[in-house]
């Protein structure tokens, strides 16, 4: 039984109240007949998600960048959050740098922390974030329809290729290829891994835009099939189109390829869109300073086809991340 | 620094939006100009506050037991949460179990599950939850005046004495007088310990009645000094009217004390009320099958006295539970 499979099993129930349960970057709780709070959970456990040295102020920012990733999937305006933390001792130049990193992201979406629980144990992060959306506009992950165009925020695959860079296993294929990265390159790979941005702006232009949208956490390839099974679709993927770090490029395929279909901690928007929606996506790039790029089509079959430069399935398809995967 | 001045150091801000922010049971997110959404968050950690063998069914209800008395608190009627949830290993019929615990509390308060996440880690219960109250009604730590009656719902100490029976340290007093406690004593101790009943309907009635309330989570000695911070006002109480079990009464004094005002866990509602209250509230005790006790007063000097019954001060005075209090 995987992650989604024990979800499923254990704690979905039919919403009662709720506009969205259980399944989707957020929950919908409505606030009138209009508007909802998009509501998000998130926990980060040492030495799962974070290193024991991870900068603290870098932690503090991802902490909540997670959330407001999942807020922005939503087209939802981050308003509050809740901080639920334990750690194994009081540090105050640890927590000082965490409360830094924290409140200046916090500060910069005008979403403040309101309540949370502190306690001794191994250092954990529960964070609950909320936002406001309009009920009838948010970006839900079941909203894509057949012949949608699909499209993805910024660079996929730099997150991955961080995290490669930083757990440095003596056998990893990467390090070989790591004399060929500068040393500014790889920091870039890094931040993108530590420090993500949460599309917020693009989530709320994106309302009356996009069909459907989610964050990309867990991998692209991981992610796309829970937005093709929430739509009801299917979808073609041209993997050579999929925008990435100059870096990315200069690897060998397999190994771009596996960064950027299987690798995760991205945290941008995947997000269909009716094709005669093409002007204002590419109005949007412009504004938001934001590259956006059409990586697909969502189609009628419930089957997802990654197709190279000369439209040729891919045989392998790197596999993203599953909390209790088997192994 | 302790827990409290972490928390009043590093997350503590002043609320732009919120109704009231950090340092409450919950805090108040505006609805609109009438009715606010209390919202809290509770991280439960093995080893820490549960055992590995806790039986998972009563864990399930109380990760949720303990959000919920927080919202009553409050006098907020709980209507949903989400849970962040790490598990070392996929074991159904613990989830199973863990899930039934849950499911069934929650639906005996209409409180729907709405979201989440699942991880791969040492068990940890992280959940945020919310009820809907009206703001200018809601039951705050602040609300206390000087010469305002003190009240404590159900017992007091009993979950203690469940905690201090599992626990069962060779060198604990305890062990000694677990002799004259019989068998269905000693298991409604541990019940009082594993399954709390969160005084939801309580903390309903109590709207328009009581001026100040939080709940007892780490213990009455420590949690009344917060209510009595928050109200600016001090407290006698009248340590020999605290209402306990039976089994209680049969402890040595110094036990029973400490049991009393350093035990926590109990999940009773500790509030004030004006005097003009009491007959509301002794009949609250009637339509709740509630023992509603008058244990003492609010006092116009800032300190708090705990009196024996010849109305002397107790000099030692047990403290209640710091998750960072100095070793």
């Amino acid at each position: 039984m995987d992650e989604f499979a024990l979800i499923a099993q254990y704690f979905a129930r039919a919403p009662r109240r709720a506009a969205l349960g259980v399944g989707d970057d957020a929950a919908l709780w409505p606030l009138d007949g209009q508007r909802a709070l998009a509501i998000t959970s998130d926990m980060l456990l040492q030495g799962r998600h974070f290193l024991p040295d991870t900068d603290p102020e870098r932690l503090g920012h991802k902490a909540l960048a997670v959330n407001l990733s999942d807020l922005a999937a939503m087209g939802a305006r981050p308003c509050g959050y809740t901080l639920a933390l334990a750690l194994p001792e009081v540090n105050e130049a640890w927590l000082a740098a965490f409360a830094r990193g924290l409140h200046r992201l916090a500060d910069a979406h005008g979403c403040e922390l309101v309540g949370g629980d502190t306690t001794r144990g191994p250092c954990t992060l529960a964070l609950t974030a909320w936002g406001e959306v309009p009920t009838a506009e948010a970006l839900r992950r079941d909203g894509g329809r057949a012949g949608d165009d699909l499209w993805v925020s910024g660079e996929v695959g730099l997150a991955a290729l961080g995290l490669a860079l930083q757990q440095g296993s003596p056998d990893s294929p990467l390090l070989a290829s790591q004399a060929t990265l500068d040393a500014t390159t790889q920091a870039r790979a890094i931040d993108a891994h530590e420090t993500p941005v949460p599309r917020v702006a693009l989530g709320l232009a994106l309302l009356g835009v996009a069909s459907a949208a989610m964050d990309i956490s867990d991998g692209l390839s991981s992610d796309l099939l829970h937005l093709t099974r929430a739509s009801g679709v299917g979808a073609q993927v041209w993997v050579d189109r999929l925008p990435g770090h100059a870096a990315l490029a200069a690897l060998p395929v397999a190994q771009r390829r596996a960064l950027q279909l299987a690798g995760g901690d991205d945290y941008e928007l995947l997000f269909a869109a009716p094709a005669q929606q093409r002007p204002r996506v590419a109005q949007l790039t412009q504004t938001l300073g934001l590259t956006l790029t059409r990586i697909g089509r969502l189609t009628p079959l419930p089957t997802v086809q990654w197709l190279d430069h000369a439209q040729q399935p891919l045989t392998e398809v790197p596999c993203g991340f599953n909390h209790f995967a088997p192994s």
